[in-house]
Order: structure tokens, then C-alpha cells, then sequence
């Protein structure tokens, strides 16, 4: 099938089963946390029903297709371009009949599907806080970035509503969002229940942190294995590479 | 000076400037969770007034002595026998002019000391939650572990009313009980700003978490480097060695 390119448009090789993703060399490229997440989220249960919320170029839904086997995945974008962009990469990888792109507001999701209805959810939300001196609300990069267009009480709240009772949420973040982070899940009962930080090597601090929560679940939580991205040498660490799926 | 040792009680030597602590060998012995927390608060600053909460043998007040240059140390410790050990302790150890054992109940310290006294506080707070069948209320031992009579909450109250404005308070605690413990801090106005886990080896789980809280510090934290105790080898690592003073 044709799939027409816009301008600054390109075509990615994800170097594993084949599998690409369009992006905007302008827009905002997907990084090191989408791989992570999406393999984090591996465990989701066969046959699953999940959502990607601000899901972007689609990477997260595009490899979690391939790492689970989910009944449907459907990703939702709030910027008509990028939704845009991500319903091309979806037929570009013949991955129309497990992935659908929804062009909606995160903050409206409830409007759209039954209370309970995922049994998963993954999502990759925007890091940064908002001051007060915003320059450039309007630009794709700055919203996928930073907490416009939503915050994460926003997509918490959402994720309560669309869960079913013990559904996952897993999301990547910035450690130095950590106590928001947790603040903001407890308070809307969905309980962390397993943390992985992500350490660039074993003499730096974490620049990733993996959360997953669980619905109504009783509090305790596990901190896993610390995930280290280089050896003392500089390589890739063997887990790196497995994720990466090039060992 | 003699000091008198009662049955089931022995000297421990610290093995660093000649510090020595009493323990009884049937009761709770201090482990490497002191001797961690004690040098995660080495940055408290010159000639400050610091409370060690729950402070059992005494042991981080001792070390704590020798870390910093405090005006004062408060340890204060519910249990009579075991305030009573920690008293010998400092009298063994010549250090009766900077640290004082005060037998008390945590819940009440704000009927001793002032709003706002402290500079900082240390603490390293019975770790399990209580269940509903709790068998041996009375043992010593049981009451050092678990929140039977101070639950995390109490000790963040405490140190709230305690701790002077942007004053600093430092808990060892365990990582499963991470998000009550990010929960209870922020409930209380005491952001935590630092936290670092302290990983076996880097192929394990953490299995003790340190936190520096702030009273009334604004939002972000800085997730540390890891601790990481041994090598791939089962030696320690050089940074466990220098926090030992054996290196």
C-alpha cells in the first residue's frame, strides 16, 4: 500500500520484525523511554484490551503489538497532525485490524469508552510541569513535552475511569517528578505496585523512572532491579540489548 | 568510668575513633541501616540541634557525633531499658555534653520541646506495618520493628512540629513501604527533595531506601546514584569501605 509522506516526514526502521514508525524530523521523536515502556508493560496478559494515552507517532502501541497479544490497542492523540501521522505508521505496519488511532482530548477519553473498559493502559504523558511563562502553546513539540494540554492528575483520572478493577496502568516519567508521581496515583486509587528506575550507569543518578499501578490494590510496592543503560565500559548492557532486541 | 553491663548486654566496638555501643544480645541490634543513615546526614550542617527519633541503642546519635559538629543530639527512645542501654552508651563513649538520651514517648515530643527546635532529624522507624494478630506487644524487640506503638505517621507529625522551617529530616526506611512513605511526608509538609536506594548488588532488588524530606520545601526530588553494596565479586564496594572508614 502507498502511504503518502508529508513534508518533513521520514520513515524509521524500528530494526525489529520489520516494524517502522513516521516521524516528524520537526516534531517530537520518540526516544529510549517508549522502547522501555513498551517492554516494561510485556506481562500485559494475552488478549487484552488496551489503551496509549498521547500516544504520539504510535511507537508504544506499535511495539507493545508485537510484545504481547493484545484483543485491540487503541491509541489516543490530541493533535490532529500527529493522529494523523500515527493512523499512517499503523497501515504502513498492517497493524489496522489491532490498532486504532483516536484523534481526542486524553481529558475526554470517558466520553468515548465504558467506565472499566481496558483491561491496560500504557502512556508516555508529557514530563514537564508548566510555569507561568508559557512562550509557545501551540507548537506539537512543546505539547507533547510539557503539561498544557494535560496534566498527570488529568490522565490518572482518566485511567481510574477506563480501567477495570486490578487493570495496570504503566507509565514512564522523570525521577525528579517521583512524589507527584505517586501523590497523584494513590489519590486516584490506582496504587503503585511495582517502580523501576533507569540508570544511564551505575555512578549516575536514574533520568527514567517506570511505574506500574494497579486499580484498587492494596498498598506495598516492589522496587525493582536497578535497569542500567551503559557498562563501565560504555557498551550497552546485555538488558539493554535484549530489549533492544539485538541480542 | 566503669559502666555497668547487665546480663544478656555486651560492648560492640564501632572499630572508628575508638566509638563503642552497647547492645543486648536478645534485643534489636543496629545494622548497616544506621550506619547508612548516619552518613546519608553527614551534609547536616555546623552547630545544629538534631533529634534522633526512636533512637534504640543510640548507635546514629553516636556516629552522627563524630559525622558532623553538632550543638546537640537528642536521642529520644520509648522503651525504659533500652533508653536506659543508650544512656550507658554515651556515658561510655565520653559524648554526655552533646548528646542527650531522653526516655519518651515519640507521640508526645511536642510536649518537650519547643515548635521549631530542631535543625534536623534522623530516624530510623520501626519498618512493618502491624496486622491485625499481633502476638508479643510486649517484646522489646517487636516494638523496635514494628509500628506497634508509632506508626509512620506519628514520627512525621513529630517531626513537622519539631523540625524549624526548611529544616531537614532523614529516615532509612524499606523500599516496599515507598509510596506510604512519599504519601505520609508530603501529607505532613515535609517534601522529600532526596531519595537513594541502596541495591545488595546490581543485579538485586533494593532492600533499604534513604530519604532526605525538606519542612515546606517546594516539589522535585532528586533520585541519587545507587548504592550498590557489593561487587560483582561479593566484595564491598569502594564506597561501602569508605562509609565503613576502612578505606
Amino acid at each position: 500500500m502507498e502511504i503518502e509522506l508529508k513534508e518533513d516526514e521520514r520513515i524509521d526502521d524500528l530494526e525489529w520484525n520489520g516494524l517502522k514508525v513516521i516521524q516528524n524530523i520537526n516534531g517530537f521523536c520518540f526516544g529510549m523511554d517508549s522502547v522501555l515502556l513498551s517492554d516494561f508493560a510485556k506481562d500485559i496478559k494475552k488478549h487484552s484490551k488496551v489503551a496509549d494515552l498521547g500516544t504520539g507517532t504510535g511507537i508504544i502501541s506499535i511495539l507493545l503489538s508485537h510484545k504481547i497479544e493484545p484483543k485491540e490497542i487503541v491509541g489516543i492523540e490530541l493533535q490532529e497532525d500527529v493522529a494523523n501521522m500515527a493512523k499512517r505508521s499503523i497501515i504502513l505496519n498492517g497493524l489496522q485490524d489491532i490498532i486504532t488511532i483516536k484523534n481526542i482530548d486524553i481529558k475526554e477519553a470517558d466520553k468515548h469508552f465504558e467506565n472499566g473498559y481496558f483491561d491496560a493502559i500504557v502512556t508516555n504523558p508529557p514530563y514537564k510541569k508548566i510555569n507561568t511563562g508559557i512562550i509557545n502553546e501551540n507548537n506539537s513539540k512543546f505539547i507533547s513535552r510539557h503539561e498544557v494540554k494535560c496534566s498527570l492528575n488529568d490522565v490518572l483520572e482518566q485511567s481510574f475511569f477506563l480501567l477495570k478493577d486490578k487493570g495496570e496502568l504503566y507509565m514512564v516519567h522523570r525521577p525528579d517528578r517521583l512524589v507527584d508521581i505517586i501523590d497523584v496515583f494513590r489519590k486516584n486509587k490506582i496504587e503503585p505496585k511495582k517502580i523501576r528506575f533507569v540508570y544511564p550507569n551505575i555512578d549516575k543518578k536514574p533520568n527514567l523512572v517506570l511505574i506500574q499501578g494497579i486499580k484498587k490494590a492494596n498498598p506495598s510496592v516492589i522496587v525493582e532491579k536497578p535497569l542500567i543503560v551503559y557498562d563501565k565500559e560504555g557498551n550497552y548492557t546485555d538488558e539493554i540489548l535484549e530489549i533492544y532486541h539485538k541480542k
